[in-house]
């Protein structure tokens, strides 16, 4: 008399998607679909109905990687971008933080990944021919390397260092070294080595008070 | 020149509803939308459809509580269930744990949720008058309260015993002791004090290899 009890075909299928998402396992999956299933139906077609729109709305920018819409890419169709500086990011998620220091105000290009041998990705995987026309196209005064910081990322740096040498561009790569507000103890070596290397002159106003 | 950035529109939807989810930050939110906005949109529509479709498929079985199709309760309409005893949980979520124990044919009622005069939560807003409907249709022989073995799920199961004190029935509690494979050092102190308290004779047959 054993009963094989469990939930109706339709919550199997929204748990199964929800522990599709990244850093979801099964039982966060399912807490996460009965949370759903106890609000009211409208909310839940709203949820639903929220990834439709984008599945209908967003696609990826030629151009730069970005998510669009039908309506453009609200990066390359600004009008008070510099066209003159290009920053290299692996992924789109990696867009707004620039973004939101304020500080930058050229344009970007998403490579879409990096390169990593062991997971078979090379340079055809990513959007990098798409990288050499720009830069081909010859506004592009300095190209910005804001790759990770992590082996993938040194490679993929260096490979596109090679690869665009003979253009005549500054190219750039995000400075390494101590986090703002991170002590010397909590520093690893590695990262305290670099910030040793990149050490800079203190201006004399700096040094006043 | 600062230009406020942010992903389009219905991304930033799709991040909103996600982040409403349970033990989903905004950092999470934001990683789970852009890897939904990677796959293809086929699976991003299939993600949204499943959703719209338990919105539109699913209903909590007013008998048990537990979530219904439209073509029934897979619990109350199973044919080879014992009706004379009936298990009281504090969520639906918690009937799949104890089914998979595969020791329990019974009936449930769920609760949905406990009291907790903290939070406003009193008899009403519980499933309790339909819980006394069912108890007193008087096929139940046994009631187990299968409630969490915290301050509020203590509180509600004594709520219940002493509401139904006068129906004949035997009402049972889940036993509390050692977690199996738990060793003595690693419980805490009130569960060792339970499990003194609930020690049991050991039957011949145990002690014999």
């Amino acid at each position: 008399l054993i009963v094989k009890l469990d939930y109706p075909q339709p919550v199997q299928a929204l748990i199964l998607q929800l522990k599709r998402l990244p850093g979801i396992g099964a039982k966060s999956a399912e807490r996460m679909a009965i949370w759903l299933l106890q609000q009211a139906p409208s909310a839940i077609e709203e949820f639903g109905n929220s990834a439709l729109l984008v599945a209908r709305e967003i696609h990826s920018c030629p151009v730069c990687g970005f998510f669009a819409t039908h309506e453009g890419c609200v990066i390359c169709e600004a009008p008070d971008r510099d066209i003159s500086v290009l920053c290299v990011v692996e992924q789109p998620l990696d867009i707004l933080p620039i973004e939101r220091t304020g500080i930058y105000h050229g344009h970007y290009h998403s490579l879409g990944g990096r390169l990593s041998p062991l997971d078979n990705i090379g340079p055809d995987d990513l959007r990098i021919a798409e990288l050499q026309t720009r830069v081909s196209h010859g506004s592009i005064a300095e190209l910005i390397l804001a790759l990770g910081s992590d082996v993938a990322g040194e490679a993929t740096a260096n490979y596109l260092i090679e690869l665009l040498q003979l253009h005549p561009l500054r190219i750039t790569k995000l400075a390494q070294g101590l986090p703002v507000g991170g002590g010397l103890t909590t520093a690893d070596s590695l990262t305290l080595h670099r910030a040793l290397e990149n050490r800079g002159s203190v201006a004399p106003s700096a040094r006043l008070p």
